[in-house]
């Protein structure tokens, strides 16, 4: 049993390990409390050195606490990559892109629902459901059937059709909602009771949050147990800010790694821009483009505890910034062009990156890690084949060439 | 410089290491040589302890000599995931799946052109093209790209939609082939005099065999320097399966490894089945069915060297099998409701196990690896959504359910 508890991210209150239900009376988030002290004392970072490149090699900072109960598809561990042609061009001292396409179900999503299904076992439920703009469905689908448990889906219509269709595909019970994202919760906190549902919605249960929490500690240790001096994240529920910066103040807490923490940029669509607009009121609500680019993973309206958000954002020294469309569906050419596939999402940090080194915000000496969470493919329109030259033979090509 | 030059696997015959034309006199291929004897004495496994998990860990086996012109964008080092399950239902030992879809072009294909590219580069080439059912084809505009060279491929009028797609992303120059892969071949051999293109098809260089030569260095650290008996692999041109067994070899003669060799299983599709026919000449030739499945990966009627690939599966107590579209695409749906997102070719390796379950070919000692090659998303039809439930409320849930 690596973890102690919960503690209350608002008003500090503790409470006993739940499975369920991560409110507080205050309003606040609930997050998993571990012994940090005595963690401090008994686990050293070099323990690590001999264990397998997953996200379960920070077994004692995840709250699994039954080993045979650990649901796993090979998730974590995905790569750093250096983009050193770009450092050369661009105002900044480095700059990495950390992989998440690379994981089990192809985004950054694996994480989670790894630690999220892992507990559902540990504590008996049998049934799952999620509202999800897609990458997570997928997620809980695959984990689920890896565990034996069934799982229901809620995806709002204008979601990917390719992510869309992964989820029978891992044998989800999946519905479209003709709706936003908190549509389909709604659909699901009308349900749970009746239908034995537990929700692993962002922020209703434990290890979600956990899971996302090994992309921070992978990239310290990847970075030599050093912080980067800004971390650039598609953000739309938050759940994935909230873990890295758990991540950070836990491994502050064992003594692993000192000096600043990163200042934490959160990346939105134009339009649908909750964090933007309440670090700063905007005057006249912008409207969302009409561009190619359909970043729903980072759609999220009304963000389960913004305040928690923009407490992050702010502390850190960070900041938050909404690309259009146009931008978006720009930055998934250029990082194309250097080799990588990046999703929408994945794409806005780009985007926000450059527009960062635009506006100097950010330094000459930052090192700046950017999230890349999904795979561009996955985001393909259906019945829309770009038209490419065919041909038969050699002069054909000549004849077609310039 | 860790090659000695190339030696022929059919004569035997040794010659300087070259980039291109890897065609003996005799009709053999040629293949990367090394100081094996030299690197018993020099470099010991426990080397690898302390290294980033990349197949770039084993660059003494690899035929880069200056290590700035490794060309990487996060490739190998895939889950290999034991699937306790099912070893309880199957009469075998124990069943593992190697995740090669993990890799950064989403295929195993990032491995052979990690390699080759990085050849290409240490060679001073810029311009390189290949004939392609499609992976091959992303994975050398990818690291084309990141390399800063160009990229012309060829890939056949029927191969996937995406995968197809995924080549203009990464900035090649794509032409779709009104024919078959040895076809697109001809046009490359046709024009490369005049365009200058270093054709990097199978077998045509020495980088791609090495590179998945990793797949085997790989398999074998990850089960703690053993041999699996079994390596159930969807066979094309058949570079994978010449590279693994070239691995194999180098693990011997390093002292790495004792004990008999993995005993490897070819599986092919019905009706494009070279591998199969030539270990035992058909009286009837089986046609191609009108199946779901389009496993176009494999579908090579003419691999460049086919008797090097049949005495692999002969000296090895290997097989080979053909199996139908329908099989295939059961695989796809039962490998989906296990979490796992695979390819026709990667389906092919789970139905050819229970092919060889059923039959008796597989033995109750036996531990089996399956490859699963891509994703099952990259070869999603387009314009053909599933027709799923769109519901806005909770009454609308359950209406439809039952
Ligand atoms: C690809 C992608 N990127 C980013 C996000 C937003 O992540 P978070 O919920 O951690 O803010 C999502 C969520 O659906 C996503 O699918
Ligand atoms: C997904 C997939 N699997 C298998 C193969 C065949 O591999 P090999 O050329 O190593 O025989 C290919 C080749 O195109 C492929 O794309």
């Amino acid at each position: 049993m690596n973890q102690l508890g919960l503690y209350c991210s608002r008003c500090s209150a503790r409470l006993p390990f739940r499975y369920q239900d991560m409110k507080c009376t205050c309003g606040g988030t609930l997050l998993v409390d571990y012994d940090l002290e005595h963690l401090s004392r008994t686990f050293k970072k070099e323990a690590l050195q001999n264990r397998y490149p997953s996200m379960w090699r920070y077994k004692e900072l995840l709250p699994v606490s039954n080993p045979d109960c650990i649901i796993t598809l090979g998730e974590g561990w995905t790569p750093l990559l250096r983009m050193q042609k770009w450092e050369q061009k661009l105002p900044i001292r480095q700059l990495w892109i950390k992989r998440e396409e690379q994981n089990p179900t192809g985004s950054f999503k694996s994480r989670g629902f790894s630690v999220a299904v892992s507990l559902l076992k540990e504590s008996g439920a049998t049934k799952a459901a999620v509202p999800s703009n897609g990458n997570a469905a997928g997620a809980l689908a695959a984990y689920a059937s890896r565990a034996g448990l069934t799982s229901t889906v809620f995806i709002p219509l204008d979601c990917p059709p390719l992510i869309v269709e992964e989820c029978p595909l891992y044998g989800a019970e999946t519905y479209l909602v003709d709706g936003l994202i908190h549509d389909a919760a709604a659909i699901i906190e009308a349900g749970k009771q009746e239908q034995g549902w537990v929700n692993v919605g962002t922020l209703k249960e434990p290890g979600r949050v956990e899971g996302k929490k090994t992309m921070g500690l992978e990239l310290a240790e990847q970075l030599g147990w050093t912080f980067p001096d800004v971390i650039i994240y598609p953000t739309g529920g938050g759940s994935g800010i909230i873990g890295m910066w758990k991540a950070y103040h836990e491994l502050k807490a064992l003594g692993w790694i000192d000096g600043p923490m990163p200042r934490f940029v959160c990346v939105q669509e134009a339009g649908c821009q909750p964090i933007v607009d309440g670090l700063s009121p905007p005057a006249v609500r912008e409207q969302t483009g009409t561009g190619e680019a359909n970043p729903t993973g980072m759609r999220v309206p009304h963000p389960p505890d913004l305040p928690l958000i923009l407490s992050i954002v702010k502390q850190s020294g960070g900041t938050a910034l909404a690309l259009s469309k146009e931008q978006i569906a720009e930055a998934t050419r250029s990082l194309g062009a250097q080799g990588i596939s990046s999703s929408p999402e994945g794409s806005a940090t780009w985007a926000g990156m450059l527009a960062l080194c635009d506006s100097g915000w950010l330094r000459p000496t930052d090192s700046v890690v950017l999230f890349n969470t999904s795979h561009a493919m996955k985001y393909a329109k259906l019945g829309t084949t770009p038209s490419l030259p065919t041909i038969k033979s050699y002069a054909d090509y000549k004849s077609l060439s310039r």
